[in-house]
């Protein structure tokens, strides 16, 4: 007898990294700088503690956190988010009306419900070359094909995106692209930064195959890592800060990885008619993300302790990124190129050409043996024929590994790449 | 310029009751006995405060609540929520093994991700006519087909679930359909409760015809209101508790109806292979329930403090379904069949043949002139070709209104009634 299972259950592969993280626990020596988790250390405990008990103090504040809220969202904290990215993008309120607001079970939910709402099996998305690997997993779920773009540390190669417009266009494929796909802010994995020009110049490319297409191309942005900048650079505006953005950017943030992934909450930005998609999907999904969540929130951004809170934790991730700058400049061979980031969890390390350090590779295998675990950079790339899936990179996270274990790990890590590498 | 939509974003349907929703936030004066709202005066705001000062008061305990987690969820949680099924079941561990467990947003989340797991577009799942109703809106988003079979007051009517199956059979259908989903105790909309009886003769039937469709035809068991018991009978145990049930029933539970729909965490307990592939699906919608509400939960369930609550709103609902027993004796025409019941949230109300209680019945529109809402009966059930939708229905909630509310919208709604029916 057959399974019952539909073509998306069958299809829909172990998460990329559940390996990696069930080796981790096999080896209890063993260091990780794989895990994305945020820093235990500089969870907000007591805030949460302060907050959750003045919105627990009375039925009146009460009630409403336990009870159930509308699919969109509670209004204040579509009104604070609104307000929120308005603030961050320098007051700028082109497309951040709360209406278009839509508040999710983290912003992972939002990509999810926003791929249900615009792809097809066979439709294509674009996506960096690398990019965040659970959003690979979405599409490979669901049957959607990506298509890679060239990554450079300011954002996407714009004349390879061209190139595979281009490319689409000739092959009759055009129609079957419903939206590019950017990590904008220290990108899971790399940590580079895409300009605002580059955002403006991928608008533009993609407004101008449309016509071909038939249909509209969205710009999805994910800015999961924005806040959590520490380079005190200033902060690029987002894509809706552009003109058309209104009509075609599709915004996700969150407030798990700012303020506490154990309080997952995020939210998405849309443009119609994608937007009632998503919220009547929504309705199907959850009816709504859980209200407790949403007013800790609420009374976080209105108090200022949330504000407050990433400032902290700014400082902290500047600290063990500092860390592991030290750790790898005095470790890592000068062969291998390290893309620093100014902000999020990560660092990229670039091995010199023909070095593998994928998942069955040797480099992989004896860090592993040395007690020391990072992401294979090849999980990274999606799956296109176009192009030999790279693998001679690693993501390193300082997220949550402490001063000592990025030290330890980045030294034992060193010692592996040294008998590798010239 | 056509949109992007993909062909599952264009089908979702707004909610069937979003309008009446909106209807109701525009007249006042309006009472509601339509909402499937839990009693706001009974949330557990005082409880909640304590347990999460406990939890929070420390960063042992805290930094976990407000970490990321595991995809399947807390083991505590999936541990404590195998014994409370396993001691509501009377002992019985047949198929209750915390490994099947998975946490999720609530089980409307875990219904749709079943869903995804088993059902591609042109599938079929039989479900009772009448059914809850958003089950319906996720299974017309998807392109699943429903076939209804009829419910009688303590539950399905077996003869019909055969013909059904027969009629599938003889169509060539019955590789189409992957499951029965039956809302076992106090239904949403009708409150009726399954006998174990009806669940194993039902079980049987889909075995049987299993040979036929090739594949196993799952057992969907939706036990929402299970715990929102108040008749003082003895609790129905699960279709987990049959022969054969391990390989075969899906089971959905909540914590957030008996303890608060604000912290929405429910659970589902799957056989395999849906179980892994609903695990995945998971890991691509959310990589796991916010952490902060399942230590909640773990430290009400291990406490206590859950079965204390729940006992209390018990009482609480029972009072408030007397209260409406009481009025629908005195207000509604005594040709109203009334289906009482002995848990949930609802009555279920049938007019006499031939009178419609539907959206555009002069029954609704001269009910909403008189200040009362109800669900129409007709939205519970399923689009099928097989017979007429039935009209002269009415769902009554007594969950949220309070007893002035019950009493005098009941009074509203037999004056209405008395105008249309002898």
């Amino acid at each position: 007898m057959k399974t019952a299972l539909s073509a998306l259950g069958h299809r829909t592969a172990p998460p990329a990294i559940s390996w990696l993280m069930k080796t981790a626990l096999s080896r209890p020596k063993l260091i990780s700088l794989a895990a994305g988790f945020t820093d235990n250390a500089t969870l907000p405990v007591e805030i949460s503690r302060q907050l959750l008990n003045d919105l627990l103090r009375s039925p009146k504040t009460g009630r409403p956190a336990l009870q159930y809220g509308t699919t969109a969202g509670e209004s204040d904290l579509r009104q604070l988010t609104a307000t929120h990215l308005q603030k961050l993008d320098g007051g700028h309120d082109r497309a951040h009306s709360p209406e278009r607001v839509i508040i999710t079970g983290g912003s992972q939910q939002f990509l999810y419900m926003a791929l249900e709402a615009l792809c097809d099996e066979g439709d294509i998305v674009l996506v960096e070359d690398p990019t965040y690997f659970v959003f690979l997993s979405i599409l490979q779920s669901r049957g959607i094909r990506a298509r890679g773009v060239k990554l450079e540390r300011d954002g996407l190669d714009l004349a390879h995106l061209e190139a595979v417009l281009e490319r689409l266009k000739k092959s009759g494929e055009l129609h079957r692209v419903k939206a590019l796909y950017l990590v904008t802010y220290f990108q899971n994995p790399t940590g580079a930064t895409t300009t605002l020009a580059k955002k403006r110049a991928a608008l533009k490319l993609l407004k101008k195959y449309e016509r071909t297409a038939g249909h509209p191309i969205y710009l999805i942005e994910d800015a999961a890592y924005r806040e959590l900048r520490f380079d005190h650079g200033a902060d690029v505006p987002t894509a809706l800060t552009l003109s058309g953005a209104k009509d075609r950017v599709i915004y996700a943030g969150t407030y798990s990885k700012p303020f506490a992934t154990g309080v997952r909450v995020g939210f998405g930005i849309l443009p119609e008619p994608v937007y009632t998609a998503v919220l009547r999907i929504k309705g199907n999904h959850d009816f709504g993300t859980a209200n407790l969540l949403q007013h800790l929130l609420i009374r976080a951004l209105a108090t200022g302790s949330y504000d407050r809170h990433v400032a902290k934790i700014r400082k902290n991730y500047a600290h063990k990124a500092a860390v592991m700058k030290r750790a790898l400049a005095e470790n890592f061979p000068a062969s291998v190129e390290i893309w620093e980031s100014g902000g999020g969890l990560y660092f990229w390390a670039r091995l010199p050409k023909g070095i593998s350090a994928g998942v069955k590779s040797k480099v992989f295998q004896t860090a592993l043996k040395s007690d020391v675990l990072y992401v294979p950079g090849e999980l990274c790339y999606a799956e296109d024929s176009w192009r030999r899936k790279p693998a001679s990179e690693m993501r390193i996270s300082f997220g949550n590994a402490s001063e000592a274990d990025i030290r330890e790990g980045i030294q034992r890590l060193g010692a592996v790449l040294k008998q590798f590498v010239r």
